[in-house]
């Protein structure tokens, strides 16, 4: 059978920013970002604004959170990233209004292709539409697209489109009910 | 439908500490507790204790954990707390005797009602009776309560109250086997 | 029913380095592998083949890495170890030439005996041979070997051996597909 040699890895990726302005973002996001010790968000929001992140008002960010390209990111009003998320936005992540993204929540947008020898890297976007909330420690796969209102539950894996107003559980997530707003 | 708005939430929480004593805290958890220097046990037990902990001796507290509010946790004799545990108690954490919380795992009192517009908070305490057993990279959903000896396999995730003597596992957690002991 | 009590457990692992170089490595583990802020790879190969670790040529490890005993591992050539990886090598871990393990996985060597009194330690190595990927966030249970080009997908759990060519969903995880590598 054949074999994976990822000396032939080559990645493909459109980075979108000038190599000094990743260098300040890689030392921003360890000393800022990923910073456990700054309470509150607005140091936090504001460096991401610098690097071209889109943020709308009222939006909470919490302390020991990663971001990979902040150019790459978009958060409407008054949405919440919670403490030790990790978005992993290789490509675009699209946050709508009023979604929580729980404490150590994973937005991943990279994948490998494991049937090319060279396992080419392979990005799919993620969004997240109003009112979705991504439970602590859920994981997003790439390419995932969150209808509004969608519940991914704690510790779940969405490797599939969560419909609108459902809640979804488990590894992988799947519907157990309706999410009804009273 | 109606739709979340989370500019509408308030929280609830009675924080049971002065502000000068959080700002304290906040700053001796990121300094002392999620420290991944300091080896050892005593510094960790001694400020927990300082902040209102109950911990009874013989207890091992590992580096790099993460301890909402001291003055709400009480852990009784010969328990470990294992590296990077993250117990978010917003409200009572008991963990009793010779309870073992591997590496990586998380117990989390907050929740949401996702049937509100205002997505208000909802806490509830979390019990781990003598003897349990939460593996790693386990979580213990908010409310439940696990009986003496049962355990909580490696990243399984407990949405569901734990019976005594009982293994369980996966996401959601199942009942799997006895814990008989000779 | 008998109770465990965690004040008779006594650990009988083997370390395999004098107490001198557990302290050094303790600390270059904190303050150079599971540093955040080293980009590159260069530094943390180093510091890793010094303390006695084999690492092949083309071998990439990210920053926030974490390895309990250099001593004890091997990689091979043009592997991935990824950011915020846990390799928590009690004893041996062998990772085969081109093994990619995505960000924030775990590997586990260590497990309790529940069903004694004294909560013994049991320890068994982990073999990961030639193209196997352990996803992002997923999870390799101690004496796991998995066959060459295995795939674990994100955020699973491994609690029994993978087959060659294989691809597995879930906690636990199951066979869900085959790797065919064009």
């Amino acid at each position: 059978m054949k074999q994976v040699n990822i000396a032939l890895y080559k990645t493909s990726i459109v980075i979108g920013a000038s190599k000094l302005k990743q260098v300040l973002w890689y030392f921003t996001n360890v000393l800022i970002l990923k910073n456990s010790f700054l309470p509150g968000t607005g140091i936090r929001v504001f460096f991401l604004r610098i690097f071209g992140a889109r943020v709308g008002r009222g939006v909470v960010i919490k302390p020991s959170v990663n971001i990979k390209f902040p150019w790459k990111l978009v958060i409407g009003e008054y949405s919440w990233i919670g403490e030790k998320v990790w978005i992993d936005n290789l490509v675009e992540v699209t946050i709508g209004n009023s979604v929580c993204i729980s404490q150590g929540a994973l937005l991943l947008t990279g994948n490998h292709n494991y049937k090319k020898i060279s396992f080419d890297l392979m990005t799919a976007p993620i969004i997240l539409e109003d009112g979705v909330w991504i439970g602590a420690f859920a994981i997003v796969c790439p390419g995932i697209s969150c209808g509004t209102h969608a519940v991914l539950s704690v510790g779940s894996v969405a490797t599939k489109n969560l419909e609108p107003y459902r809640v979804y559980k488990g590894n992988p997530a799947i519907k157990v009910s309706e999410r009804i707003i009273e």
